[in-house]
């Protein structure tokens, strides 16, 4: 089939259809983006070479060992050292001789300085190709990404600028065994031990919990970001998130010494292999850095900021879990679809003479491929909005503009977080539907990106944490202000939707669920009792998720229009037919699921908190 | 806490709550049916003695190699042989000495004469223990059914009382590698070899594939009942399913010979692990019965009749397939309830000082502990209530009330199948969440049961092709007559439920439902092209699905508050006031779901249909 992607003319694995970044980019308008100040030295002609590299090193380095990174687990061995696949090592390696880790970065950081869409489109290269080999790009930039915002500026030269060059890699230490989502009850412990070019330096004792990337022999050094807390003159830690700060851990200290950072065990997990993930044991005497146990760490910036900062890091990684979600339902569906061209079975019609048709004919098959599209598409569509919000929050022409794009990301980050992550499993279950028993088996990988999906709704805060979020806090904020931005431009999408064949109808069902969504929003800002309003986070949470994908797949709908009437477009009519459909499907059999999320809201429901214990 | 059932006082591990098998059967009045002339020897306490042997092998032998066998796969040896774990082999050797592959047999076929009621709970027991363990009973069972309703007497006493004594296993072999859901296509080839004490006897020789316990050291002896074609005049396969013939296939043949059935490779499964799963190669030559090759076989019953007599076996099969969903959904629900009860973090209010609380007082904990109540016990009242149609199919009291359960049950065996097979991995999924990171490790078994229970939304029929039994032959067959028996069933569940408080709103939901859906069903029979009704089969399916478990729920919460105003009941009222939760949850969050499935039936959304290849 022409428009089968998978293998190209060479033979080569294809894991990417640039188009669908080409149409993104377009409609997102990333040509205007680079004509800004901080990204004017570079053109289009330089972003799609580096998304085309991330494209040769996803083919070619990551992909090619997604099945061994399953297979072959990270190893802890006696002398308490992980190893890794030697092909991750290698892949790791490509990637940062490509200069990726420092897409970000400024120019006399080492970085390249483009956009943070370009970056996302890039990571998402890669992750879609091998999403625990990726991790350690994404772990590592946002380490580099908190140092370079909050340390100083020796703190950024000695540990910043090393990952910013892919020579170190990072991690972030949050959880403890007792302490999950509740970071507050974190009892790592940092006692002052001086003072030296690297700021107040600090012994730390504790334990760490499921720390990706926490040992690993891909890079000689690692940089630990660690929260603990300094206790009080009592010899105390005083409860609560407000005493929380951050701390600089190297597992080699800058003068070369072994830091006392020791490996407690490793996690095994369903998937996502390719990256170790660790419980650590900082401070239990393994390593006697000077002649003394505790691991060594300098704070970065003040005391009690921890948890603030760690934020910053928390919500680009959360941008970034949202688009791995996003990319592995890409990946199944370009798996899926291509085996639905392949895969000979049964007929449409006619008699049991005629040859089988490939199963794409089977009107079930397309039911769940066009699933399949409108979700993962729309996941990436979501996801590179918000990377486009994270350069307005920083590059927009005026402060307002920065301003709006900053309030409407803090908005999003949990919908852009969990959306793509729960809704590409949906979309995953499909692709393993599509390929029938074989999908069950080891012998495709839809079974392995459906167990390395599974973790995305779990780390950078569940689900739930998320709903958490947004109807505690960014709902709420400023009487519910955001929401009232966002709903202001969902309308100007619906009103640019009128009296166009085929969109109209879409655009009504985006109004349908903004008016039901206007009306719980206010349900939940006028209900007294918080615990009300947080018991129905989740559903909430689901249900902004529809509304705002399906305005954006309205607004690329618009956008896929207008190349259609351009005799000069680049894109040909199938494919942005293909797109117009995509949407059509979404506002037809997903949207109206708004508003069931929503009744028991608007009903001020209590059938989940009436519920006692003892029922359980 | 004192409803928390997972660990006895002896320190067992429990993974059954008994009270949730005592309502069911109290709800599908399990006491009535035992007085029938088929089940009369037997009484309530021999079922119950049965379902706690159940439960002591479930807990003894069973879920103590649960993570072993997925550790360690079946092995294929040089010498051809699949081995299985030990433990496998010996728990299965346990069920047989229990006499349970022989409960619903005849009492002069060496079985117990039990209810398929009392068998499928017994056996829902043992898959929640261990899946794959306890998928060796049923596909047996199935197999011997087949037997005792279509073979010979010789045949039947050759080959079924073997399996009834679990002295033997039995497979089904359906599928070939081009031929999975499309079974006309098969080719191999059974050639007659003459006539013996077992009937017609044939060389058989061909390719099957997906063949759960195809090869296995656990019994001596394995009986394959063979799909298989016997060649026209011209040496020719006619196409299509009509000249599709069933024929039994020993491993080891009566006079002690090997027969010639090679095991041609294992499949490497997700989860589901410790059942083999085999490609077989029949006639190949590898054994060389009575000095020549071809696989030695019998055909049962008349040719042409392979397809109608395995469809037997597979209804049974797709009900179990159910159970197994329900199950594995009520065992997740177990394990979350138990560590919910059990892992403390963060605070519901108040300070930070306060000591942590266990997340099941958290609301949005509570709200999936809900939904995989609603779930779970929706599946197992559905599938329960399907092998009660089973039991009255044979044994009611009339023929017109026979012939009744035979049509209603033929219409909900899609749903039996599908309904828990999907919506237990949503469960399941939400199993996961409760454990947060830690339910993603191989430290939990939510994990695993969320890998086995991927299996069964596509063995037995995918659920897209469920969809299409449903909508092309079950809804349409006598102009809808078995929808309209089923329609008065639930009208008159809600006239129960009228002015009833707390259950009026759910009688509401459910009548809405069930309009929507007559609605629908409305549009399917009238539409004259079967390709637009086919193509809205899943929708449909999980629609009525919804709708099924929301009326049998209605129906168990009419029995729960029965038993609250009954002072003599043996249930508790939190138990029962649990149930009547969990069904008005159900009405509340999922029976909406309903219309939004069928709004594009409704309207004749052409959208899936009218997808052409190339946008793809």
């Amino acid at each position: 089939m022409q428009n089968s992607r998978t293998i190209s003319l060479s033979g080569v694995l294809m894991i990417i259809d640039k188009r669908d970044f080409d149409f993104l980019f377009a409609w997102l308008d990333v040509d205007t983006l680079l004509n800004r100040p901080r990204f004017c030295h570079s053109d289009r002609q330089i972003v799609d070479a580096v998304v085309s590299l991330a494209c040769d090193l996803g083919e070619g380095e990551l992909a090619t060992h997604l099945r061994a990174s399953d297979m072959v687990e990270p190893q802890l061995n006696e002398a308490g050292q992980v190893h890794v696949l030697p092909a991750v090592t290698k892949a790791v390696g490509e990637i940062a001789d490509a200069g990726i880790f420092g897409m970000v970065f400024d120019e006399d950081e080492g970085g390249l300085q483009l956009p943070h869409i370009v970056y996302a489109a890039t990571m998402g290269v890669l992750m879609s190709a091998n999403l625990g080999t990726a991790s350690f790009l994404l772990l590592t930039v946002a380490n580099a990404r908190l140092l370079t915002s909050h340390a100083s500026r020796a703190q950024t030269t000695q540990f910043a600028l090393p990952q910013i060059a892919g020579e170190a890699l990072g991690t972030m230490c949050l959880s403890e065994p007792h302490a999950g989502s509740s970071l507050g009850d974190i009892r790592t412990r940092a006692v002052p031990d001086g003072r030296d070019e690297f700021g107040d330096r600090y012994r730390l004792r504790g334990s760490k919990m499921w720390i990706s990337a926490g040992d690993h022999d891909v890079t000689p050094n690692i940089v630990h970001l660690v929260l603990a807390k300094v206790p009080g003159a009592n010899g105390q830690l005083e409860p609560g998130s407000g005493t929380i700060s951050l701390f600089i851990v190297p597992k080699i200290l800058p003068d070369g010494q072994a830091n006392d950072v020791a490996v407690a065990g490793l996690n095994h997990k369903m998937g996502y292999r390719a990256i170790p993930n660790c419980a650590l044991n900082f401070g239990e005497g393994r390593a006697r850095p000077s002649g003394a146990d505790g691991a060594v760490g300098w704070m970065v910036g003040k005391p009690g900021q921890g948890l603030p900062q760690m934020f910053q890091m928390m919500n680009e990684a959360r941008i970034s879990v949202g688009l791995s979600g996003a990319m592995l339902a890409v990946r199944g569906y370009q798996l899926s679809r291509d085996y639905a061209l392949e895969r000979l079975q049964g007929r449409v019609s006619g008699t049991a003479a005629e040859p089988q048709v490939p199963i794409i004919e089977h009107a079930d098959v397309k039911r769940m491929l066009l699933a399949q599209k409108a979700i993962s598409q729309g996941a990436l569509g979501l996801v590179l909005f918000s990377a486009r919000l994270l350069d307005d929050e920083k590059t927009a022409e005026t402060p307002e503009a920065r301003s709006e794009a900053a309030t409407l990301l803090a908005l999003l980050t949990p919908v852009t977080k969990t959306w793509p992550s729960e809704w590409a499993q949906l979309s995953l279950h499909y692709a393993l539907q599509i390929h029938g028993g074989a999908g069950y088996t080891r012998d495709h990988d839809v079974e392995l990106l459906y167990r390395d999906n599974r973790l995305n709704p779990i780390h950078e805060g569940t689900t739930g944490i998320q709903g958490v979020d947004l109807v505690g806090r960014k709902l709420r904020r400023d009487g519910g202000a955001a929401f009232a931005m966002l709903a202001a431009r969902i309308r100007a999408t619906v009103e640019r939707a009128e009296g166009m064949t085929g969109l109209e109808g879409v655009g009504a069902q985006v109004e349908m669920a903004l008016a039901s969504f206007e009306a719980a929003v206010a349900v939940l800002l006028a209900e007294p009792d918080s615990r009300t309003a947080l018991a129905h986070g989740t559903p909430v949470l689901f249900a902004l998720g529809h509304l705002v994908v399906g305005w954006l797949w309205l607004d690329q709908a618009l956008e896929a229009r207008h190349f259609l009437q351009d005799d000069s477009s680049a894109f040909d009519a199938s494919f942005l037919q293909g797109r117009i459909r995509a949407c059509r499907f979404f506002a037809e059999c997903e949207l109206p699921k708004v508003s069931v999320w929503l009744e028991p809201v608007l009903a001020s429901s209590d059938i989940v908190l009436s519920a006692p214990v003892s029922e359980f």
